[in-house]
């Protein structure tokens, strides 16, 4: 896969040794994570808003409602997106030395609203399908009148960086004569058991593709 | 606990439902969650930047270099943080009826510079205190120099508000005459075995604080 080329908007300036312009290690992050964290610029002011999204090949898609904030924001101007997995906590024998273990993604974005039936139809298919795999076809698709209720956005990915830090504390070895324990506490994020809602069926099992669900790792 | 006042940028437009201003619910999030998403404009351009933060009372402090881009724009403008707790996601009998449960916090900020040795101290302190409580008395405090060298905001806690979703989904009872699997998938953030770092001595075993970690529930 090739590189991001870094922009001004991009290029990580703050420890450079955690950037990377690496697509095939920023679709990974994207993929692995669910939210997106999208700021925006509205009467001058900045704000930023958690929503979901899928990525399907070189872009992302958004949803969401006409009439809301985000949609007439995103819509209208340019934009910026992250993306952070929690790795864990890095326990160094000093106060400073402490730190996270962490991968993220930032996107510079500007969208496309997605027009017209047909795409709008598969482009909500991409966002059950790349949640779930196969659910597309278990439920009900969407009504003519839902899919005109909801703005769907594409985002080519063209500017996008991403900062990751691994391993140990980088104290100096002489540091390490403290009595702190120190390691790596590592976090996941992963699914429970499931639960079944009341008003389904009792008699459909849980299929293999959530009760073995998996974000790509 | 109180409730903070809905402004014409926390007030909770879509799904207003969702929203709540009530301060114990939006400080339980903020404790639980370890990163936030910061939004800022630069040069009229919107971005967000992970960061690390604490809660501490009514404010929340966060850290960085002084020459970071991140801290100079925090430092001298308003600037809208983010944290998002991803909790489930909602298998619906309609594709559209699909959702997410989660636990959201969007607080508009203003930061105040924490001056002076003792104060920053202090703050640092809470830093550590605040991800694992115990752990600075065990750690090597800062030097003087490692404090001039960090730049501590404090973001007092005014302009608030939190989004919730919990839940089945809630197409209408005739859909569910479907064939699909309908219930949540919950997820849960959460640590793993610690690691130990392998310049630390192997005879200090990993202590309860970190062994049996609890973010605040």
């Amino acid at each position: 896969m090739s590189e991001f080329t870094p922009t001004g908007r991009t290029k990580v300036r703050r420890k450079p040794d955690r950037g990377s312009y690496d697509r095939e290690l920023i679709y990974n992050i994207l993929d692995q994570a669910f939210v997106c964290h999208v700021a925006f610029v509205a009467d001058g002011m900045p704000f930023v808003v958690p929503t979901n999204y899928v990525r399907v090949g070189d872009k992302l898609f958004l949803h969401g409602s006409p009439a809301s904030r985000l949609m007439k924001a995103l819509s209208s101007g340019p934009f910026c997106l992250s993306v952070t997995l929690l790795d864990g906590i890095v326990f160094a024998p000093t106060a400073m030395g402490h730190s996270v273990n962490y991968r993220s993604v930032v996107v510079m974005g500007k969208a496309e609203i997605v027009e017209g039936h047909a795409a709008k139809l598969a482009a909500m298919r991409d966002f059950v399908e790349y949640v779930v795999r196969g659910r597309w076809e278990t439920v009900r698709p969407p009504t003519e009148q839902e899919i005109k209720a909801t703005m769907v956005l594409a985002v080519p990915l063209v500017e996008a960086s991403a900062k990751v830090r691994t391993g140990f504390a980088v104290d100096s070895d002489a540091e390490y004569s403290s009595a702190a324990w120190t390691g790596i506490l590592p976090f996941r994020w992963g699914p429970e058991e499931p639960e079944r809602d009341p008003r389904g069926s009792a008699k459909i099992p849980v299929p293999a593709n959530i009760a073995n669900y998996v974000r790509p790792q």
